[in-house]
């Protein structure tokens, strides 16, 4: 099963994500992105990210490895194919979290995907932060509303939504829906009709 | 939501529901059934079963008022469609166990409802069993295991299958597919699209 967490910017997707894999108890394996920015200090290559040239990862791109990629402030970040499907065919549960445009990449390519958004909590509670700030026009401030309603719109392409209004409670909700997953129908059905047919022979 | 949990007869149905119930944190509302049949000792109209004559059960369907129903042995067993709407539109979530002919009538007429399979372990176990025992032919055995497996084709119209191995574990997977339930996007947009639409005026 291919796990996708994402959702608007700013929304809080890497510390949630942290938050689900601070626990040992996960019977899924995070995929480490790749990416054409320069390493920080205390990163690790292959752990935070698989850093590459920039001619690396456009060969990536040209040969169909990327599940999923993008473009920010002139550097790649992006899937390599390649690790999420070592990690299915072993049989195990791979976790994403990128971003929205990706995540609409990978939904085209794996349907049966399970895809999870993180929404932002109580916007009417921004709005009348904003309002009671007063240094923005309330024209101003609808059209961030707007902005805001329009990328949680995209949250019916998703299987599920999750609120952040508190990380670990947000995080355990996704390890819920990750569990329960596993018992639907579709995912439990072509196994266990194997064991059926075995039944049968 | 509808919450319903059905699966062949004779996999435990009704002591897996009894175990959820068993637990006070339920955020959920059992719908008793009405019946025909007999009141038996220790049993509580209104609490075991709606019990009724023959010709209220009866008035009742004429007047389209049983959500689902069945005969089985001169009885009738259903669910009022009554008690049902009322939770519902107190805002409660209804959980109806009931036979799988009864579920595929819920299925028609509530088709967002969450629909939970309960199967039974290990089949290959049970072939093996009668096998050993010796007292029926192989052709029989097979026959039953045919059976069997075409109950548990039935699955392919729920969203969820449980198997019951422990009865206290799959009484606890139930509750977390209900759980995660609550956030798939089809249940949860709604009432959030009510804040953002309110966050737009």
């Amino acid at each position: 099963m291919l796990i996708v967490l994402s959702g608007p910017s700013g929304v809080g997707k890497g510390t949630v994500r942290k938050a689900i894999f601070a626990q040992d108890n996960n019977k899924f394996d995070y995929s480490v992105s790749m990416t054409t920015r320069q390493m920080r200090p205390g990163e690790v290559n292959g752990k935070d990210y698989y850093f590459v040239t920039k001619e690396e990862f456009e060969k990536e791109i040209a040969e169909g490895g990327m599940l999923e990629y993008a473009q920010y402030v002139d550097n790649y970040y992006g899937t390599p194919l390649k690790y999420v499907n070592e990690m299915l065919d072993e049989g195990k549960d791979v976790f994403l979290e990128i971003e929205v445009k990706g995540a609409m990449q990978v939904r085209e390519k794996v349907p049966d995907g399970l895809f999870i958004f993180l929404t932002p909590p109580d916007l009417m509670e921004l709005r009348q932060r904003l309002v009671n700030r007063g240094t923005d026009d309330l024209d101003v401030i609808d059209m961030r509303m707007k902005k805001a309603v329009d990328e949680i719109e995209m949250m019916q392409n998703y299987d599920y939504a999750v609120v952040n209004d508190e990380v670990e409670a947000a995080a355990e909700k996704i390890k819920t829906i990750i569990r329960a997953e596993r018992w639907r129908v579709k995912r439990f059905l072509p196994d266990y009709k194997k064991q059926l047919g075995d039944v049968l022979k």
